[in-house]
Formats: C-alpha cells, structure tokens, sequence
C-alpha cells in the first residue's frame, strides 16, 4: 500500500507539512503583490490577469509546456504540474486576487476575517475527513459536534427544557430549516418584514409554499402593528436580529407576544446579531430570542469562523424530528438499537464537513467571553465611525448603527438628488482597489421612495474608528469626483 | 489597527506557519495513539474517553482550573484555554477518534482519504476566505471557478453547445437541483429506481412535490421496461451511475432513449461514478451520460477531495436560470450592467466556501489523466478482492464489481440464514476497531425479500487486492465466532 499523497494516515501530517508552507508561501506573495483591499480594475482585469499569469486551468498545461495536445477550450487540462506548482502558484494567484477582509478597507459585506486558530484546526477536518452522516464516518466528531451544538442551544435558549441545534451551512439554510420545521407541523405561510434577508422568500419558494406575507417596516425595523393584522395560528414569523442592510433588530418581545397571543410560530434570523449573546454588555438586545421557537446563527458572521459556519437552534429538541429519514446503510434500524448514534436527522444534507469541529476549537481557545468581546469591539468602533460620519461635511449618517453597520451617503447625493451617484461611488472605489464597501436601499426618499445608502459592515476586530477616517474621506472626494464626471458625461456608469 | 490572530492580511501566512504545525502535532499524536482504522469500543467508550480527557467543551475549562465559576452544564466555557492548547489537544483527539480512510480497513462508505494538495489549498481559501455570492468578495475566486465549473461541465457534456456546471454540498444538494430545475419547468413527479439514493425522496420531500414513483431494479440496476410504463412528459426520470449500495451503472442509453421519447426530463445521479469520465479506460461505462438534461457529481468520492465537493452540471446552461434570484446588496441590476458578474444564481445558498479552488488546484497538480489512473486502480483493486471473495471459503460474492465495491456475505449467514448475522459481525469488527466495512440490503433473499450484505466500498488510491486479505479473514472469522455467540446467547445483539 502507498499513500504517498494521502492528508491522513501515518505519514498525512508529514505531507501537510511539506505542502501547506507552499501555499503559505504562495499566499504571502499574493498579499504582498495585492498591496490593498481588492485587486485594481474590476472583473475584467482580474479576468485579464489570470489568463496572463497562466492561471487559466485549461490553457496552462499547454502554456507552460506540460501538456503535448493543449486541451479543448474550456477543458480541465489533461497533464498535472505537480502538488507544489499547483499550490504555489494558485495559492498566490487567489491571494493576490481576492478582497480581504482582514484588510479594514474590506467593509462591505457580512464577510469576516476568520481567526487563524480555526482556518489552522480545519486542516486536521480536512485531513481526516470525518463525514456527518453516520457515526462509523464521524466517531469523535460526532460527539463533538453534539456537545458543541448543545453550547450553543444552550447560548441561545438559557432556561428552555430541552432545546437543541444542529450545524448548517449558513443563515440561508437556517432560515429554510425555520420555514420546512414549521411547514412539517401544518403551516402554510411565512409572514416577514420589509427588512428580512432574501433567503427566507427563497425558502418558502424551495419548499413549495407561496411567498410570504410581507409587513412594511419603519427605520429598518418590523413594525408590530402592520403584523398584528396577518398573524394567524397558520403563519409563521421570521424576525430579524440584525438586518443585512442596517444591522437592526427587530422588537423580538413584542413580535413574541404577538405570535403567542396569535397560535404563530416564530422564528428568528439572527445569522447577523446572534452571537452578542457572548457578551454581557450586548445580550440585552436579544431579549425575547428565547421565546422563538427556532433561531439562525453565523458563525461566519460574528465568530470570525471561514464560510461556513451556520448554526441552527430549535427551542424544542423534538421540533428537529421532522428532519428524520431512514436509509438502510447509514441508519438501519438495528444499528441505531444496537447503540450507533442516528447522525441523519441532523442535517438536510448527507455527507457533511465537520465544521463543529473548528467552531469548538475556537470557543475553547477564546471561551464566549473571548468571543464577546470581539463582538463588542466591532460595534464599538462602528459607533465612533459614525460619530466620524456625522462630523464629516461631505457625509450624512442614516442613523445611530445598532450592531456593527454603519450605513452613510454622500452630502451630494442629497443635494443634486442623484441616486445612481451612490452606486457609482462603490464601484469607483471597487475597481480603484482602494475599497469594498457595501449598498443599501433604504425607503427614506420622499413619500418612502427607496434611496440608495453606502455600508460599512465592520467585522474586523482590531480596529478603532480612527482606521476608517482615510476611507469616509475617500468615500466623500470620490463622490465629489463622481459628481463632476456625471455633469461631463451623463451618460457614464 | 490589531490583527494578531487574523489568517489573513499582511501577517496572516506566518500565524497561520506557527499555529498549523501545532494541529499537525497534535494530528500525528492521535493518529498513532489510534493504532488503527477507527477508534475500539463503539459510541460509549469514545464518549467516555472525550469526558475523561477533558474534551468535552463544557467542562474542560473547569477540570483545567481555567474557569473559576464552571459553566452550567451543556454550556460552552465562558473562559478560553488559547489558540494553541486548544488545537494541539482538540486535534489529537479528534485524530485519536476518527475513522481515518486512509487506513484500507476503513471502507464502508463513499468515504475517500483526501489528497493532501487539497488540503494545503484549503488553508488558503480558508484564510481569504472568499464569500462565492458576490463578485466584491471573490474576485478571483469566482473567475477560478468559472473557469473550473465550465471544465466540469465540458467533462460531462463534451458535445453540448452550452453547458454549464455549479459547486454544490454534495450529490444531495445536486440531487435536489435536479429536481427543483425539473420542477420550475413545470414537471410534478420523479421516478427513480429502487437503486437510488435516498437524497432524490428527500428531494422531493422538501420541493413539495409527491413522493417518487420507484421503478423495480435486477442486479441493483434500473428495469427500462418498468420505467417505460410509468414515465410522461410530467415526470422527471432520476437514474444513478453507480449506486451506493453496490456501484452498479444504470442502462444510461436506453433511460435516456426512453425519456427522449416520452418527452421526460433526466436526471443522473453520478455522484460516485462521474469522474470515471477522466478514464479512457472507464468512460464507456457512463456512455450516454450526456444525454441527460443534468448530472450530480461529487469530487469527494473519486476525486479525493475532503467533504464537500459536489458539482452539478447541466446541459443547458439556460436551466440554470431558475436559480436566478435579486438582492439589491448583492446583485442589484446597475451592478450587473456595469458589469459586476451575478454569482447570486450560481447556488441555493448564498454565503458559500470557494470550494472549486481546492478542486481547481487539485486538477492542476494532477491533470484529468492523473484523476483517472486513481480512478482506475481503486476499480482494478475492487476486481482483485473481488476474485479473493470468490477464492475464499468462509465468504461469498454478490457479483462483479462495476466500479470500486465489493459486496459479499458470510457463507455462515447463508448457511444458518440469519441475516441479524451480518449486521453483527459489521458491528463486531467496528466495536473491536479493527475494521469500518459497510452494509446493504439487497433483494436476493426468497422471493425477492431483503437479504443483508456486507459492503466494502474501495476508495484508497494506494492499494491492491492483497492489502485486503486480512479484512477478508477477520470478516469471515468474526462470521464464525458471532455464529457461536448468537448460538450460546440467542438474545445478544
């Protein structure tokens, strides 16, 4: 037997150990060479660039040689470079041509800079490959799983009887398991507000159910009173603790009451805020979470975990029957008498990566207290960059930010009433490479018209607000930049 | 600016150079303290083991002396231990407790020991950790896997004017598109064979639609005539190449003759088969793979990949379009036509790991050629235990293997026709760690009634048929000896 190449076995560590300083390598070149947040000069120079580089995967063979009939356009090369040509020279391509969010220029999205400590436990994952869906695939890791899943039911519903949580791939799937968990006990609707993420539509159109009910809102947050007037006992809510545009919570006490009073279920898309529930400080803006029956989390968000880390928490353990399923050669019947763990009912999916794994490597390393207040730094600086944006002349803040949002427009917009200004402003900086800030529309036109809105989504837990002065001013000279090539040329995008 | 425990940005390759040998450490520990394929002692005794060395997450802190108020029970510890204790003792026992597939004795499932070059690249994504829903978070990662999903889809339908493939979670996400493409065009049933995976039920389960109509299968292997009867232009036909149970090809040909005739839509499941295509030797196994409408296939079976690498690939890159959903933060429409690529249609989830990249890299490394001679030696590998099986007194074979799994039976179970038998001695040889083999049911019984099978399931790249001859002797020896058990103790299990 050999096993020359293979990650696991005796001599896997040995191999990761030749390999990954190659990538290591490769990557600390790409960093270097990139010099910025984002590669200058939009899709098509990053497009250009790498069939100049080589980086095409069907022509390189053939460029550098190694391939004596070129594949077809478009075809996987036939002839491999080797492991470490490969690594090198891919690692420091993706390197030099990604947006990095570790760099604070990197704010626009919901899209952490992960922690070393996890991206370094998700090789021995990798390497060892257990797969969730039966426990002669997962030994441990199952039983890691299941104690890490059972911390973060337990973060999320303190004092319920028996709740439970099971890893999903993210906010997107969370919020699906909310609408199929409930769909299962014979609802046929979700009813959301103007502000929810557009994956809880998405799901409702997976699951064959017609699409939601959708309540207006007022400053980014679900208004009580236009939900009051749908509720019914065959709804089910999703609030939003964190909006993807603002970053505001919704009033989870009053929407739980009202479902209660109502027969409605509840679920809760906290993917964004959930994990302030790590610190002490913020945990009072959650108030009312545990009364949902079901709550999405990302640790991929606040967690500071690669993509993906979702988690899902149901208030009742019971509640995640509906996501049973039997096949014989992965959970017969007599196997799960004979005592082997059914691990299927624990996902939508079958195989399934260990990301539990590196989430608990994680809170061990940092505990929750660790954790929160990382959380509290990001909000901390978002509220002094605001403060910033609110002293600048040339930017005008949409409002206090709740979680770590802040979210601005360039004074010029206002005056010259020029939407398509703010849009340009982003993709002027994108393809500067000087930045990546985010987009939101927001009804503060008049008669509640939408308006466009710069984000700044920050995630990056060693900053203060003083690292982001030079991007607001950035942000403001280009939009006055923007406004005087728009008078020159309308026409221009 | 602090980003001391980041794994990107500028020094982000050397924390990620002092931390990841310390998982590799730890890994290499496990590994040999392991001694085997899989942990001994079923699910208590590696749960007993996980609490007495202080794995569990809850308690470790306060076993440690770290926390001085332990947590609640079930709670996640409040205090951390630091990145590199966590890691060196969290990967040694994740090691220590896995059932590793790079030992050959670890061969129940489509379970495959990765390649280390995949890993290595992982590290990278990992720490850039591009976000594949939009261009302003991956701008190179998302034209890498333009470049590899347009190679993959070229590999499934070298003819097709216009195909076009996306990444997955695995052939049970793939599985569920194809279905969900089926359905968008207006087809309100699946039919598959008794072959297939339980993902396509599942599929229709969460799509709304009725549950399939199974056709009978012979030899594990789709019946044409039945599925003749029961196929319309409604109907969406799910065949498999290469089943789970035992790796048999459905009659590609003549399901897609048939389908193209009743005006059917198809869909395979190649999910363990496909990549047999990088094979001259094996490619005529899938012919008319490219006849179907699409194909799930997953690089995490031949392909070496860690868990998830799944791909579906469609004829028409058109069908695509029922994917296609707006969200003005990431994909607004004056972002497209300024030409910003919409990655948003390209999943049904919307955050989502770059997972082409370690499959573009391992491409790259080993070239479609060097993919296909692994390929083909676990297939030549499944053909020699095969004859072993046939040559050995205590065992008998269900057939000839058509890709890498080798099912077989104890010649006592036969004998004594006691099928609780054979699920024994699988339990047996897992409990003892010697062994991680497989099961089926298949329907060779009397009259065609389930009669269990134990499964060996070949996916080590790295071995021939004899390196299994001692699994073969122990399966047939623990045959004997649960035959003598079950005689003394008829109610032991």
């Amino acid at each position: 037997m050999r096993g020359d190449g293979l990650a696991g076995g005796e001599g896997g560590a040995d191999r990761l150990a030749e390999l990954i300083p190659v990538a290591l390598r490769g990557m600390a070149a790409g960093v270097a060479e990139r010099g910025g947040p984002v590669p200058a000069g939009g899709p098509a120079a990053v497009a250009a660039a790498l069939v100049a580089e080589g980086g095409e995967l069907g022509s390189a063979a053939g460029h550098r040689g190694f391939d004596p009939a070129p594949a077809a356009s478009g075809a996987l090369p036939r002839h491999g470079v080797g492991a470490e040509a490969a690594l090198e020279e891919l690692s420091r391509l993706l390197a030099a041509g990604s947006a990095d969010p570790a760099d604070p220029a990197c704010a626009a999205h919901l899209h952490c800079p992960p922690l070393a400590v996890s991206v370094a436990a998700d090789v021995v994952a990798s390497a060892l490959n257990p797969s969730m869906d039966s426990w002669d695939q997962a030994p441990v890791a199952s039983e890691l799983e299941r104690e890490f899943t059972a911390g973060i039911a337990r973060l999320c519903y303190p004092q319920a009887d028996a709740p439970d949580a099971v890893v999903t791939t993210g906010g997107t799937e969370s919020n699906l398991l909310g609408l199929l968990l409930a769909r299962e006990t014979g609802i046929v609707q979700a009813v959301c507000g103007a502000n929810a993420h557009h994956s809880v539509a998405r799901a409702a159109w997976l699951l064959g159910l017609p699409a939601p009910i959708v309540v207006p809102c007022e400053g980014d947050r679900l208004l009580p009173g236009a939900l009051a007037e749908v509720v019914t006992p065959h709804t089910v809510v999703v609030a939003t603790a964190g909006t993807t545009n603002t970053g505001t919570l919704d009033p989870l006490p009053e929407i739980a009451a009202l479902c209660r009073r109502a027969g409605a279920r509840l679920h809760v898309d906290a993917a964004y805020g959930g994990m302030a529930l790590c610190s002490d400080a913020l945990r009072p803006k959650l108030a009312g979470l545990d009364l949902a029956d079901s709550v999405a989390l990302d640790l991929h968000k606040f967690g500071w975990q690669p993509v993906a880390a979702g988690l899902f928490a149901a208030r009742e353990a019971a509640d995640l029957g509906a996501l049973t399923v039997r096949a014989e050669y992965l959970n017969a019947d007599d196997d799960t008498e004979a005592g082997l763990p059914d691990l299927l009912g624990r996902s939508v999916r079958t195989s399934r990566r260990p990301d539990a794994f590196r989430m608990a490597v994680t809170v061990r390393a940092l505990g929750t207290d660790g954790l929160g207040a990382l959380v509290e730094r990001c909000c901390a600086t978002a509220a002094e960059v605001a403060t910033r944006v609110e002293e600048h002349p040339g930017l005008r803040l949409w409002g206090p930010p709740e979680l770590s949002t802040v979210v601005l427009r360039p004074v010029v917009a206002d005056e010259t009433g020029d939407d398509e200004l703010v849009a340009r402003v982003r993709r002027a900086l994108l393809e500067a490479g000087t930045a990546v800030i985010g987009r939101a529309a927001l009804p503060t036109g008049p008669g509640g018209a939408p308006q466009l809105w710069l984000k700044l989504t920050l995630l990056h837990p060693g900053t203060t607000g003083d690292d982001y002065r030079p991007l607001l001013d950035r942000i403001a000279a280009t939009a006055g930049a923007e406004l005087v090539a728009g008078r020159e040329s309308p026409v221009a995008s």
